[in-house]
């Protein structure tokens, strides 16, 4: 195993209700105003929204609205709320909804005390020294942004689908309520479901150090994912099952199943990033089209692994059986495994082969995957 | 899933080396003075002693010393330490060694802030609102102490084995660097797998509400237990096993497998407590004599989930192949499984019986374990 830190303060709220003590939490870390991000104007109808008013008010805490973040979110909309922030000094960010509005929520955070422009923290050009208190109220499981210090927002302006990431960045408290996601549609059910696998098993696969007690974590929650999908897929109502599928989200990209692993890279989130930036694709449907075919590519670089997960996850023999199983899986559930199901054709290739070589420059894995590579992969994909 | 609150905020440092950089992580918490708590002298002849005086000193940080915790650690070596501390008014208590050390140290580094008797905070006469800082070097994988929040100490007077739980009692940093564990003895490494499996089971037999994820990560863990010890009995100096050993005994203790959990009791370390309260066996020896014993009597209460376990972990088909398995692996690795193999007798009986009643009702399960039961537990395991 190889050396390393594990540090992880934030504090999780999960369950039933617990969005309704949002004033309380705030208030134990003296905040007094908060600017409140969210997407849709969905969570003003579906009453959460008269939930978190009455909480904030019960505690004296002022809320400054900031709506409108789109799924892969953009860094112009990112600008606009830091400004926000700035114009009302707020001393915390609220973020209600999914990955997308709580990594926006964190770039806003850093943002605000960063005296540049917040892209900047994107790619290099600034570090994060400090970020006002991030709190969230998550209504999508999937992101493990709820319980990490990462946020990635899309650059609208160059298309480049990058990350920050900073001790600074860790939400102060994040609640967790299972309940809160029984009205997630069908399609970002399967999606996400996507999306954790793709999380557990970026480092499982590629990492030179891979522990056998941290596999045996990730078959935890891939098979976790898998059972509870299907529950969910049945009765969306199922609690239980609701609340295994988000807190398994949760610790896949926590730190804990990367903790002493080393030589790891995200090929299937580099390559996924290129689609979604330039098509605006749901993240975890782009995964679940690229994680076969990249899948096929690679599994002779590490033939024991991809054994393992077939036996383990699918109690097949071989990689490929493994592999089959997994994309036959993508396929019942209704998630796409093909570029055409997400309506990119082949014309399209050049320039999402362009930005995934712009990305693996970005993920320093250039050399792995040169544009024969690329190409090969999103080819076998069409 | 129940509803929890998942908070650990502690930082460990994991790995080779980590112990020259205690100096530094000290600073970075701003201490200046340090009251070491240790065992035995060990540590001053093995150049453990030595990196921690010269970390120490480049960072101008003084030292004050407290040597001679045992095993079992005791409430009166504890009032020793924290008459000390209050003496040379350090700002922060330094663990060096094992579990008994380091709960010794949390009871120190709470009492010591504490206006009356540290023994109130065990029997909840009084409460932990402050704590000195506590920081840890690990000598010993088994505690869990290192990730929690939780501190286990016997008084020597009354000889009941009683905890203390606090927010304020996780450690800043732990360092676990799994090097200095191989010189750990053949017998106090099987040990140390018996405890960190009674650890990972409890909750796992007990709880009544138990998520498939959860037993799915206890399960890991058990597995590479056994895995881990197999490996190091052959060869202490394996490194890479050591450190699985080490970071499965974090995970088993560290609030993560009971996340969500609820209705569990610790049954068998209820039991246990009175073996090394009035024998002085080791713990993770008691544990081992206990668990087979324990769970001959309960399997009938939870069939599925003893026939689970039978199933993963040892590939067998009943809960009672299970159990017998079990129990053939704690014999193969020689850690105890007999009573008498800790020279406790059938004359012994009725005062560990007495004391495991009073354990019960500390434990608030004094129903479920009433005098019989008690009784056809431990004649058992004669």
């Amino acid at each position: 195993m190889d050396n390393f830190t594990f540090y992880n303060p934030t504090r999780v709220e999960f369950g039933t209700g617990k969005e309704q003590h949002i004033g309380q939490y705030l208030t134990e870390y003296g905040i007094k105003k908060v600017l409140l991000c969210y997407g849709s104007d969905r969570i003003k109808r579906d009453g959460l929204w008269a939930a978190i008013e009455r909480s904030l008010a019960a505690h004296d805490i002022q809320l400054v609205e900031f709506g409108g973040i789109v799924s892969n979110p953009v860094i112009s909309k990112v600008r606009e709320a830091i400004a926000m922030a700035r114009q009302y000094r707020v001393d915390a960010v609220l973020s209600v909804g999914g990955g997308s509005v709580l990594d926006s929520a964190k770039a806003i955070a850093a943002g605000t005390l960063y005296q540049g422009d917040v892209w900047d923290l994107f790619i290099g050009k600034g570090s994060i020294d400090a970020s006002l208190p991030v709190f969230d109220i998550l209504t999508l499981a999937a992101t493990g942004s709820e319980m990490n210090s990462g946020a990635v927002v899309t650059n609208d302006a160059t298309r480049e689908k990058f990350a920050i990431h900073s001790v600074h960045s860790f939400p102060k408290v994040s609640i967790i309520n299972p309940a809160l996601m029984q009205t997630v549609s069908r399609d970002y059910l399967v999606y996400s479901a996507a999306d954790i696998i793709a999380h557990a098993i970026e480092g499982y696969f590629t990492a030179t150090v891979q522990p056998r007690f941290h596999s045996r974590m990730v078959e935890a929650i891939v098979a976790t994912v898998i059972e509870t999908t299907e529950i969910l897929l049945d009765n969306p109502a199922d609690y239980a099952a609701r609340a295994e599928f988000a807190w398994a989200a949760t610790q896949a990209l926590n730190g804990l199943i990367y903790s002493g692993t080393s030589g790891f890279s995200y090929p299937n989130h580099m390559i996924e990033h290129a689609l979604s930036a330039l098509f605006n694709v749901p993240h975890g449907a782009g995964l679940s089209v690229v994680m076969p075919a990249w899948m096929r590519w690679y599994h002779t670089k590490n033939p024991a692994q991809f054994e393992r997960f077939a036996r383990t996850i699918f109690n097949r023999r071989t990689a490929e059986e493994g592999i089959a199983a997994l994309e036959q899986w993508f396929d019942k559930i209704g998630t796409p495994t093909r570029l055409s199901q997400l309506g990119i054709a082949e014309a399209d290739l050049p320039a999402t082969i362009d930005n995934v070589l712009g990305n693996a420059r970005y993920f320093g894995v250039a050399e792995t995957y040169p544009r024969d590579v690329v190409t090969a992969i999103l080819r076998s994909a069409l």
